[in-house]
């Protein structure tokens, strides 16, 4: 469908069956109510000195909640490049009990409760305030990644941690109460409920087609780059505008099994995808989220599970039809965001 | 469990089948990024005069998109009370051509596409600029619901309409962008993600159980009030803290079928609510959203369908860990929230 000519479509997607609708004319409306942007852009390299009171900055380790393991500084000094710590404010406790296993999969679809184990840690990505993850350089994105998949991999030996989300915040409006770069994984003692949706709906998808959803996209307008080992796409029903999947070309369920050589590709992706992002839409809040496979699935099951990363700007809020409906409402075509991106020079 | 050793717990409803994590440990972590809190109150009455800018006010009509009908002023003047009107920059067109029966139902679960069809509306609740929602007396808001009655019954009549979500944004972080008193309506082609799950979810209940879930629900700690027709509770495993649900005590369906006593009823609930929400949480930004069954459902379905108003105030950002899992983690406990929403005075 040509540009011009493009006035609203609806669209399902094959990953999570959600419906978005897609509305050019929305961009349009008007307000009389204060800015809908990115009301706190991150903080950037001219914020300036680190702020004196952040415990995720070097020599203010002992105000943090324990450290899980670091990757120490690559000179051989006293310091360190990435740290893994507790969330000093969980949401989930390691000290509570973990369910008992008649608690675990709760007959029917009724309510239930369980305690509030599992695992929240924190993934400080740099010793320095002011360094975003994309002024690293990509060996050094690439350690923040090995550092999760290497967090995830010592989680998934918990028998009772069915998932691991991991998920960084940056930026106010995405969320973030720490300006410090950092990321953060949950560990539940239950599958989630979009996972569990998403592995429905991939099940579905393969069923009928024998195809796996994430293997099956071929279209080359929603691409915005690739490299060896992974693409990065703007979804062809992105919830979000501009938002951005970066899968892994070769069929995979994990993300925590990827080796270390296609860490360092994706790293190098990821960077500058979020380069683009950060020249495009003006250094935006943003969410990104790695979607991975529930632990101890079956075999079966593995063939249509396909790991990839999300990272969604922050560009707008959400209001009650989206809440309500579940159904997003993006006012940019994947194809014209993909071509955006594609155009913009990344270094 | 008493409220002073409560610490994580995990909930999962018997509506829509998520899982919430409630922790009251996180409402204590620190912050060095500007206030997560309600970035841009509602206007209230003191904003003063009506905004001379304000398509919604009344004398300024032929500035909106075409009305779909009004309901007029009680004392007989050339005035309105409530306008229906189609939204200007609508998210799905009602010029488009609806889409045909075979790409209504689309095979599989795969990628599809359709037209933009659909029916986006207004509902101006007032003439005036400066009085919200629940300045009106129950026979005003009560007008406001038996408009949304009265639109849903002609948008049901539709062939192609499988679903309207009515809904409404109060303040600019609820995402409103008109601060005139206002809710709208979306009118779909497809039965929307959220309530397809809703209902699966609710079948399962139901069938492993008998009993449709909403007409369970039998916990005293979680009401917060109570008329002869609804009970106004927060839910067993409430998304979002101080959420509340405006449920029908005898089963029912279908919203839009309320008769118009009841609608009074439910007016002046809530009213109250509303107003109990402002006191408690200093005119909170909120979203409300009827959550009713889709059109031409088999008889079948009546026995667990249950429709329900979700009234949220918007405390706090989403970060990465709910957009990627779907499971939201929420700092109060709902017998708390009702508790403390019991106790408020709404008057
Ligand atoms: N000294 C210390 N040692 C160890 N840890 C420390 C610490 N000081 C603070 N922390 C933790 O560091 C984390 C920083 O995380 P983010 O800035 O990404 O967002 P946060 O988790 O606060 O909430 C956002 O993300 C979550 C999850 O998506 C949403 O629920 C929420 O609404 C949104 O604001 C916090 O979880 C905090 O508990
Ligand atoms: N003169 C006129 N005549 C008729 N209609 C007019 C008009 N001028 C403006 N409008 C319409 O009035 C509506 C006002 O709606 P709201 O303030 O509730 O939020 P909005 O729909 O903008 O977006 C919020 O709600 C939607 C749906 O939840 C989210 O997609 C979005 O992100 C969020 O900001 C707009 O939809 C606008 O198109």
């Amino acid at each position: 469908m040509a540009e011009a000519s493009r006035t609203s479509e609806a669209r399902r997607d094959a990953v999570f069956g959600r419906w978005v609708i897609f509305s050019p004319a929305r961009s349009r409306r008007p307000t009389d109510l204060k800015s809908h942007g990115p009301a706190n852009p991150s903080p950037g390299p001219d914020d300036g000195a680190p702020k004196p009171s952040c415990p995720f900055c070097l020599g203010r380790e002992s105000e943090c909640a324990p450290e899980i393991f670091r990757v120490p500084a690559p000179d051989a000094s006293p310091s360190w490049q990435i740290r893994v710590i507790e969330n000093l404010f969980p949401a989930l406790r390691r000290e509570a009990e973990p369910p008992a296993p008649e608690d675990e999969e709760p007959v029917g679809a009724g309510e239930c409760a369980v305690r509030g184990f599992g695992f929240h840690d924190v993934v400080i990505e740099t010793p320095h305030h002011e360094v975003r993850l994309w002024d690293l350089d990509a060996e050094g994105v690439g350690g923040v990644l090995l550092a999760y998949a290497r967090r995830v991999q010592q989680l998934a030996e918990h028998p009772a941690v069915k998932y691991v989300q991991v998920f960084k915040n940056q930026g106010a409006s995405a969320g973030a109460s720490m300006a410090h770069s950092h990321s953060q994984m949950l560990g539940t003692p239950f599958v989630p409920p979009s996972v569990n949706s998403r592995l429905n709906c991939m099940k579905e998808v393969f069923e009928s087609s024998g195809k796996c959803s994430l293997c099956a996209i071929q279209s080359k307008d929603i691409l915005v780059s690739e490299t060896h080992n992974f693409s990065a796409i703007v979804p062809f029903a992105a919830s979000y505008p501009f938002e951005i999947w970066i899968i892994p070309r070769q069929h995979s369920s994990y993300f925590h099994e990827t080796d270390q050589d296609k860490v360092l590709d994706l790293a190098g992706l990821l960077k500058s995808m979020l380069q683009k992002l950060c020249k495009q839409l003006n250094d935006p809040p943003f969410n990104y989220m790695i979607h991975s496979a529930p632990f101890g699935l079956s075999s079966s099951c593995l063939p249509y599970t396909h790991w990839f990363l999300q990272i969604v700007p922050q560009l707008s809020v959400i209001g009650g039809f989206e809440m309500g409906s579940g159904c997003h409402i993006n006012p940019v075509f994947p194809e014209d965001a993909a071509k955006i991106l594609r155009e913009i020079d990344s270094s």
